[in-house]
């Protein structure tokens, strides 16, 4: 057995090992080292030489990109606005509701909107060449780990044309290729925006491959960018959950799983009444339809009997529909729906919510970690033991204590942008900002040392 | 569009999204929310009711265990030995080689040896609850991120069991419960060892379920725990290339790829000869098995005349054989095999290296884009701009800057420990040590705060 200035052997990976033919190991679906070739993969294969051009740039550059960006989507709002056009006459000819138009349509201020955006990422703070840790060893090597651009980054995302333009600011400020494949209603409108942003960028003096779209508007092109393995370094899908769930099912490229909200408000036995009616309703009702609302309500049986006729009075007015438990529905008889586990499966987004009395704070945490997404919970107390052992016990990408669950956003963060919210624990978890879009790489640097 | 305050809710997932019923958007393969069991998902059900166990436990109670599993591990010699011999006796009977034999042996000092390592991970820091972030936001909220345990850390790894035994004090350290699958050629020791671990582990008042052994020996047993997702929180595989790259392909639990390492070491134009040659042969030859040994050297034009000649002297005299291109070929007649593309994609492993001149420096970074599996890249120069040219444009996990490629490791890097060095750019890059075996929360607390 191996120890002291060995034990790294140990560890790292030793002994008798195979010769490795890196041909060999890669399969007919990794990408990098096969021939095979179809315009997704021709896509990711310019990305990735892109990327290559795009990491030693410096900050000034990538700005100055994402400036010309800006001005041109500006300049260009008139052919924006009629590919969307395209799109709005689709969408309203196959009975699209008129939620999803409107989160579809750009108009001109809307496009100076998505401009002033791009300019307001410009100014956020450069994530890449960050030395994350440094240090000089004992015997004398310099090391230094530091921010690096992911490479390739692929964003799969719902019928939100703004998501095109912020998403490859975001890829280009950390210094990304950018892979975009929106959702194919939005598919003029994408089209005509990256057309923009690739002028652009290319006038910038920074290749315009940076920036593509992803070809074809079938599943089939997903399916191409999942299996890209070795030219694509991570797909980010956002939107939809069965889009989410096929994604991690088949991709072969690193998945960051973003946006389920199963979110919970627990309101304690020693919470101040006021301010657990002002969380909670803020929590469900301020805007019902993002995944940082809150679905469920769970009450301590100490506090029920004061807090749930005051509760019940305040979701309704609010406009909330209560699907509670026995101890609810005598609450507010004919008010209160049955709750079932369906309820407490269910991430609404709607004016709707699960309620549940709860003996103590442990049968509140062993509710959320059976039904929870893990996205945010938030617990109302007065006690700091209980606030404690709250966020110890709850894991969650986000635990607030006497605030609502609606904090859990990359603004609200201060990150000044965000590209999803991850509910998964490799990489990222929480709301993303810029150093989520980069990797690190070592730095050693000796004057000939060499291992005895 | 949305700007200003709420551009959050722009980028975070807004709009008239569809009701989510969490249990309809997980699959049949999604073994959280299916009531699915077999040997291996129960063991994975335990391992998470344990590593909800060890969150919030404070850093004695698991340090507490591990000075416990010390000195089990000391105490229970015999036993330990003499599973051992089992796999011993198995393993001379197929004709294993000598080498791998020894690998698997576990003799009283080695055992004494690992117990000592395991004492050593006890004197490491505590990543679990370091505050990575932390601020106070303008409206008064106070946000943290904290480290928190990955939760269920599921490793398949090679035959050796002292990995069984390190992989565990890791996992424990970091807080996280730790789900082994070992070589079935190590099975009796590995189930020794774990026997020992869990009693151990137990006596001090933790769950023993926080080490398990995957039952089963068939590979039937590694595909289910790749398809644990929402049981296991991440992969990590060890060992053998094919069996990465079929965990790669197929689980659907996240992974962290480890361990294959096609390193080079560039000869600029402007590098000191003997520091060169001394970096050249100590990448390759000090310990040729391993992931960080050097497997292709590029030399630049320039130089090739000079250092040629005694680079083929220095590489005879320690045993390593060249497969090089034309320059090396006539530089040393009779001396040097034909390459083809296939030895600048092998991870020989062993005393052979590949050799090719280049024109100049963007030619050596080209060559290692197209053939490094991205582990670690040496440059010898005394060219401050060459040095930062290929630091910036060269993207593996570690590049070397005047000094070996053999640093790359954990135990060197002074992370004291090391559980594999990853390759890939998700969530850790390069040599992990323990705060990459954590993930984080943020913490947000307010007194009543609410979004407006």
């Amino acid at each position: 057995m191996l120890t002291g200035a060995s034990r790294s052997v140990k560890y790292g990976m030793a002994g008798a090992r195979a010769p490795v033919r890196l041909r060999a190991m890669t399969s007919a679906s990794d990408a990098t080292q096969t021939a095979q070739s179809s315009p997704v993969l021709d896509t990711a294969r310019r990305a990735r030489e892109a990327a290559a051009v795009l990491a030693p740039l410096p900050r000034t550059a990538r700005d100055g990109a994402l400036l010309a960006v800006a001005d041109a989507l500006v300049a260009r709002t008139e052919e924006i606005v009629a590919a969307n056009a395209e799109d709005i006459a689709k969408a309203r000819a196959a009975g699209t509701s008129d939620s999803i138009v409107d989160r579809l349509t750009l108009t001109p201020e809307r496009i100076a909107a998505i401009a002033a955006d791009v300019r307001h990422v410009v100014a956020l703070p450069d994530p890449v060449g960050e030395v994350v840790r440094g240090s000089t060893l004992p015997n004398g090597l310099d090391l230094r780990q530091v921010r690096v651009p992911l490479g390739v980054v692929g964003i799969i995302y719902e019928a939100r044309p703004n998501v095109t333009v912020d998403a490859a600011a975001l890829c280009l400020k950390s210094g990304n290729a950018v892979l975009l494949r929106g959702s194919s209603s939005a598919y003029a409108s994408n089209t005509a925006l990256v057309a923009v942003l690739r002028d652009a960028v290319a006038g910038a003096g920074l290749p315009a491959d940076a920036v593509q779209l992803v070809p074809g508007q079938s599943r089939e092109s997903v399916k191409e960018l999942m299996r890209a393995r070795g030219l694509v370094d991570v797909l980010i899908p956002r939107g939809g959950a069965s889009l989410i769930r096929t994604v991690v099912e088949e991709s072969t490229v690193p998945v960051i799983e973003t946006g389920t909200g199963n979110c919970h408000v627990y309101v304690d036995k020693d919470a101040d009444i006021e301010t657990a009616l002002k969380i909670l309703i803020n929590s469900k009702a301020q805007r019902p339809s993002v995944c940082n609302a809150a679905e469920t309500v769970l009450v301590h049986a100490g506090i029920a009997d004061t807090f749930l006729p005051r509760a019940l009075a305040a979701l309704t007015e609010a406009g909330v529909m209560v699907h509670g438990d026995e101890t609810w529905q005598k609450a507010g008889p004919g008010m209160v729906a049955p709750a079932t586990d369906e309820d407490w499966a269910t991430e609404y987004l709607s004016y709707d919510i699960a309620a549940a009395v709860v003996p103590d704070l442990d049968a509140a945490v062993a509710h959320i970690r059976r039904w929870s997404s893990g996205h945010t919970e938030a617990i109302v107390t007065t006690s700091q033991a209980a606030a404690r052992r709250f966020t110890q016990l709850v894991d969650s990408t986000t635990v607030a204590v006497n605030a609502s669950t609606r904090f859990t956003d990359g603004s609200q963060f201060g990150f000044g942008a965000e590209i999803g919210i991850s509910t998964q624990k490799l990489h990222a978890r929480g709301p993303m900002g810029l150093p989520e879009l980069t990797s690190t790489k070592y730095i050693v640097t000796g004057d000939g040392h060499v291992r005895g």
